[in-house]
């Protein structure tokens, strides 16, 4: 069974051409696929399957044999693929996913794709929305956690962010990260992103959901975003570098927060054969 | 550039078929080859490359961009590459490492290799071998570690080991470990194993030096056997089971102590091309 290894800013899949819909998806599988030291290893898998509304259907499992709805990440190397491999022919493509359609354009250089930015639908700003405790909106408001105060902004996109420009020092950070992730605030927890702003970008540490401290994550790249507009430390309508420990994501947050669009870099490190 | 990924018992590996001596081995290479997210994934790489005096020379470097002289899991892999790819075509061959040359004999079904065995030389049982401060042999003696009292026995297999039969729990395990491992008495310190005795196996729980808790460790299995051996509750010149995380090793003592068979097995989970 052949398949190739990606990975978006270190973001890494397995990915499967499962046009006929017939490569196992069941949790077994899927671990043993992603396992590290036993199968191939990988954050998840991606399956290309046909679609009759959209130019492909992408179904991803997460390493622990969970779906997943959608992945900013991940669906930047399923773009890739399907430009790269002639599977969609248009720098332009729409991709279903259980999260809805995704616009996707694909920049390719030589007829190999470089850059794909995807439409990352609009930010939840309400806090019945996100989902957090409370009305109205959390921007720029305090919290406590870990005996401290912490002023963040909360954003929903599609999952739930919390996410503080606070000078905070690393051993702080690290406390308030699984902290803030539980905090009582949140009914269905919260991904949490530590911002400092620099000259001419932003760098953030994210701690997500379930997931602790990763490489990158997409939607904590546009919540990010997101929070610096509201707050005022950057514009809207205008690309936003956000640096993550795997790289960095360019965001645009439109005017009327009527869409996040996210563009960031996609790498095919090997393909393989595997007997199953 | 082809490659092969392997494990033995979840120590995992990409080989290489080097013969030309003329893939990278500089640490950069290594590291990013080894890196789960950005590159193949693996503890390490095995480098196939010809030999003047054996069948074959096993270069093998660590995830950490270091070269190591020998490693039984590897070595499992090495052997059977060479003789599943018909390299080599006698069941019995000479590998030559850093640590001189190995002696393995595999255990061919239909011409696929199911168990490889590799003679893992003589121990060393005078603590100025292994090395650990004092004199003579260190064999169901005290030692005091995190405040308590924890009788072992100490066993050389070119690298360091303390190997425990004491009761202990899961917590003490825990803490033992690293403490253990950077003991005084240890000048270059020391893997730790912590052996449960059970009817018909030993269950090994291994805290490998520098690099913690492992699925499993090749030169940990046969100190165990041998420290089993030294204290009476196993007897030399029998297949000693000996049950990690990640597997089961067999391991047989010779009655003079001249020598340690190890016996496990080694499985190919896929094969890849990655450009370089």
């Amino acid at each position: 069974m052949k398949f190739w290894k990606y990975h978006g800013l270190g973001n890494d899949f397995v990915l499967f051409e499962d046009f006929k819909s017939e490569i196992p998806a069941d949790p077994e599988f899927v671990r043993y696929i992603c396992d590290r030291h036993f199968g191939i290893g990988g954050d998840g898998i991606l399956y290309i399957r046909k679609d009759v509304e959209a130019d492909a259907y992408m179904k991803i499992m997460n390493s622990d044999g969970s779906e997943a709805e959608m992945c900013g990440n991940g669906i930047r190397c399923f773009a890739k693929h399907l430009y790269d491999f002639g599977i969609v022919k248009s720098e332009k493509m729409r991709i279903n996913t259980l999260g809805g359609i995704k616009y996707i354009d694909v920049k390719a250089e030589n007829g190999i794709v470089k850059e794909v930015s995807v439409n990352m639908g609009a930010p939840y700003l309400e806090v019945k929305d996100i989902p957090m405790n409370g009305n109205g909106r959390f921007i720029n408001k305090k919290i406590t956690a870990a005996g401290m105060e912490i002023t963040g902004t909360a954003v929903g996109m599609g999952n739930p962010h919390f996410v503080t420009f606070q000078d905070l020092n690393d051993e702080n950070i690290l406390k308030l990260g699984p902290v803030l992730e539980k905090h009582e605030m949140f009914p269905r927890k919260t991904n949490v992103e530590f911002v400092t702003a620099k000259e001419d970008y932003l760098d953030v540490k994210v701690y997500e959901r379930g997931a602790a401290w990763t490489n990158a994550c997409g939607t904590g790249a546009c919540a990010t975003a997101v929070a610096a507009t509201l707050v005022g430390i950057c514009p809207t309508g205008k690309d936003i570098a956000i640096h993550l420990p795997g790289g960095t994501l360019s965001i645009n947050v439109k005017n009327d927060y009527s869409s996040v669009q996210m563009t960031g870099p996609a790498e095919m490190v090997f393909e393989g054969e595997i007997n199953w």
